[in-house]
């Protein structure tokens, strides 16, 4: 692979789209320019097509493997490992006193983007040590910052997270794992842990878990969870490393796709003699945790984008190379075969594929960039508001790309034909590692729980009027442009269709209706993705309209192909939404009155 | 895996609905009834849970190895075809007098979609080698068939379809395989073949490759090709085998699934010394190739789903047993938690998968059975009339379960959550192993084509003519029964739609705009072959509407889940046909218009 992204598309997310250097008038971001951005995303670019795509194929064939002792990766792991953390990306979003690049949270996620599309397996571990290191920036004592977050900063500690159990994933409520105190204020920890990623490897001089777990005697359910650190090897009064914390891997799970990442089933405390320390207070720990939900599910809401945008442009480049058959009123069989480019299906599925990834790219840089203003804003009411946006769009960002960018990769594949199905080009190793994104941080069926039962109905509905009201700003702005009087016209009936179908929801909701009004809840997140995604091209149109009566050349094409992916959005996937819409406003309970015994 | 296929379910299918007990009044079956094709299928049921499951998993984590000389594969798949061949089911269709078991279609490819359940990749040895059978015992001259088809039907020879090649996937009309007329009447072959499945293996004692070839001078395209048997080895007059007969393998595919069937990129040839015998008549191949079209691709559409059937049923008792978190109104953290199928989203991808795969068997088995009457038939315009239909149906029987019941798997997986990401469960494999089905035997774009561009129009419109009639008699059928009175008039207007649609692509077709007249054909094969499916939900609902009264416990049970999953089909998945149908009647050219350069 040697396209990852279209940085084309890139600039315009970030720069035509969102205005991203308009966030230089915050004080944090006052030394950046689009200069200082595009330097980082260069570098960003060439270290994942040198260090990290080199071997995406290679990590997926050759997965890590453990002899009953230790983990050994392929060596090259490592040495992107340390090119990463020499170029200081880990430490892209964070302060310049700590070495960091102190970069905006929509540049420092399109950078891990990159790396993502370029091998998911890989970034994987320094992401997990990002966000185990945001939780300690946010919720650390300054005793456990200097101890565990300060070598995770330097590269030397990695980090995990260690929420689900063998008996609770989704239902984190029923996890097992103690914590009983300990006279020096530690706790001993006991329990079985399931599918950490990163949990054992050799990539590092320590790993930090941060392991949830129950205090005995505090109260039952989510509400009696705390948060623990948890290191692998325990450290002496120095910082230095010292034998076993009697964490030990009780084996590798074996995955369809994302090969590359150990998975582990951990055991703590076999031995009595495993040392934790509580983060914030105790049976808070579910909140503490997931305090950076927001930003860990546009992340993979990003990384589902990529893998599908990465799979996007090969497709493409192997369709403009493939010679195969002719056009399909052609009548002479010895005329030269054209590439496949040609054909109508194959231009189908790379501008579904198109739609797709662009639009997922386009929505998860909008959720960054709201973050980004809710965490530099100094007007509290504005904070607030734009978190609340924010967590409206959350499962939807995390959830849409997982199901669509997916359905890229499927769609990638078969452009390929009978090639796109072996091992020997990357589509059907994009579709496997995409494949696990629908499934983790939170089931799209807990998603879309999330998004009805939560979200919309949150502070009575004021995130779902904001939403509906920034859509609103957009058909205004885009209503400037003739070109575009269909795609209003057709966001217009999307935002009615979308505000009519949700009040008939909530009022079953209301009405106490709990079990119908959540029935067909993954039916809204679908019907809700696709108007915002929308929304989202509708905000591209608008600004290709902008830009194209002055373009020429390459510029030109390429405000063209956003116009026509938009067509293709509006005319083929938005109209989706019409049925789903009809059967949630049924309150169709068919999947309640099925019997069991019927299945 | 312990459940492959209900057997309710199968029964239904095969004698509720086809009522297949009534092929009995044809002479060929004259001497079976219920009770032997229950014989066959108790038989197959068995061998294909002890001897085909039970190594799925293995040949699939160890795929077949070529040292450079020979390929290898696991002791059990030879295992497997000893006790299929003993068994006789390669001769299931076959006359009696051959050692048959003279089975209708429709038994015998229920008895093989049992196997292919339980193992695709170890089941797909013996089906090639049937096919290849089959093509011998319609096209072979007698010393052919002495030679090559007798030792095939003892279970000696194995056979192939050589086809591809790896500039010509899609496009047959530009293969480059020679073959030069021999002084003997025999033919030198040279050339090379690509995607070759069971191209080489360590399982006969002699593979009998049907081979796709241009004699020079032919003309150009399609119109120029024959085609060859090419043994591996060379036979004596004695048909004794001798040495090599110039095929090598250049190598080994390496697929994302069905890695237990050999892929094969083959040479012939390669030292001037490969020996091939036409069969049929010069240039006339491909025909002679694609005479058993229908039956391969009603075979790949029935593989298909029972890939997604044996994936329900997994993540259907996994569902009944997996006990995480409590119903939506629960509120104590404490209670028990229950079974994951009392969750409706869980129900909804469980409603899903089976709606999509009762109602694929129930197309492939009708289809088989429609084969059945159009072979045994002693009218030749009742034939010519089956054909016509079938000719119709069988790019939807192909497409439609390949696209649906590879979604089947993939809400398997979703149900089984991280497990079902894992090599410890088979919905992983499934997922794989089913997304060849999309690709290959021509691909659904392919298909899209064929049915549209072809079938649609053949004979003026009198297939399509003959599918209206026949889900006419399915409403007249079902209005007897006031239960289901929504379903007969959604499928009333689901027949106006199809035929307003067609009219419409129809008539675009006569102004001569070819282009835009199949710009969407993949849009209308799933247009199709949703309405085609609710067809068959209509008469599942209606054999079971005339059942349900008189049953009860598990019967009653039975037919209330038909009933229950025809709702699911109509108010969940027709409706989808309506932006499909004005995106077509629309003649959107999009897809033509994008571009070359805005991708």
């Amino acid at each position: 692979m040697d396209r990852i992204i279209n940085r084309r598309d890139l600039a315009f997310q970030l720069y035509e789209m969102l205005d991203v250097e308009k966030l230089s008038h915050y004080p944090r971001f006052k030394d950046h320019d689009r200069a200082t951005y595009e330097a980082v995303i260069d570098a960003a670019e060439k270290l994942a097509i040198d260090k990290f795509a080199n071997h995406a194929h290679k990590s997926d064939e050759q997965e890590p493997q453990f002899d009953g002792d230790k983990v050994s990766l392929i060596p090259e792991v490592k040495e992107a490992m340390s090119a990463y953390l020499e170029g200081g990306f880990h430490l892209a979003h964070r302060d310049e006193d700590e070495g960091g690049m102190q970069l905006p949270l929509c540049i420092s996620q399109a950078v891990a983007a990159i790396f993502t599309g370029a091998n998911a397996a890989t970034t994987a571990y320094p992401f997990l040590t990002i966000a185990a290191a945001n939780l300690l920036t946010a919720h650390g004592d300054s005793w456990q910052k200097e101890r565990f977050l300060k070598p995770m900063l330097e590269g030397r500690f990695f980090g995990t997270m260690c929420l689900s159990e063998p008996q609770a994933g989704s239902s984190l409520g029923d996890i097992r794992t103690k914590a009983v105190a300990n006279a020096d204020g530690s706790y001993q920890i006991s329990g079985t842990k399931m599918w950490i990623s990163g949990g054992d490897h050799d990539l590092s001089e320590n790993i930090i878990h941060l392991v949830l777990a129950k205090i005995p005697g505090g109260p039952a359910g989510v509400k009696g969870i705390s948060l623990f650190i948890v290191p692998k090897y325990r450290l002496d009064e120095q910082g230095q490393t010292l034998g076993s914390n009697d964490v030990a891997l009780a084996g590798l799970n074996h995955k369809m796709g994302y090969r590359g990442t150990t998975n582990c089933l951990l055991n703590f405390g076999e031995s009595g003699a495993c040392q934790g320390f509580l983060v914030g207070k105790p049976h808070h720990g579910l909140g503490t945790m997931f305090h950076m939900m927001n930003e860990a599910r546009i992340g993979v809401g990003l990384g589902a984008t990529m893998m599908g945008y990465a799979g996007y442009l090969y497709s493409l480049d192997y369709a403009r190379q493939r010679p195969q058959g002719r056009p399909v009123d052609a009548k002479d069989p010895e005329a030269p075969q054209v590439p496949i480019i040609a054909h109508a299906d194959v231009r189908h599925m790379l501008l579904a594929q198109k739609s797709y990834v662009e639009g997922g790219l386009s929505l998860c840089l909008y959720c960054a960039h709201l973050l980004d203003h809710a965490q530099q804003s100094d007007d509290p009411k504005e904070k607030v508001d734009l978190l609340l946006l924010l967590d409206f769009l959350t499962p939807l960002a995390k959830a849409w790309p997982s199901e669509f960018c997916l359905e890229a990769n499927k769609l990638g594949m078969q452009i390929l034909g009978g090639y796109g199905y072996t091992r020997d080009y990357p589509l059907e190793r994009l579709y496997r590692d995409n494949r696990l994104n629908p499934i983790h941080e939170g089931t799209n069926g807990i998603q879309s729980l999330d998004l009805l039962g939560r979200k919309v109905m949150a502070d009575q509905g004021r995130a779902f009027h904001m939403v509906m009201e920034r859509m609103g700003e957009a058909i205004g702005a885009a209503a400037k442009y003739p070109a575009l009087e269909e795609f209003v016209a057709a966001m217009q009936g999307a935002v009615d269709l979308m505000s009519r179908v949700t009040m008939k929801l909530v009022g079953a909701a209301r009405e106490g209706k709990t079990e119908s009004f959540l029935a067909n809840s993954h039916d809204y997140l679908l019907m809700t993705g696709h108007i915002v995604m929308a929304w989202m091209w509708l905000r591209q149109a608008t600004s290709a309209a902008a830009a194209i009566e002055q373009a020429s050349g390459d510029e030109r094409a390429f405000y063209a192909g956003k116009l026509m992916t938009a067509r293709y959005f509006f005319h083929h996937e938005l109209p989706k939404t019409g049925p789903q819409a009809a059967f949630l406003a049924s309150l169709d309970t068919t999947v309640l009155d099925m019997p069991d015994a019927g299945f």
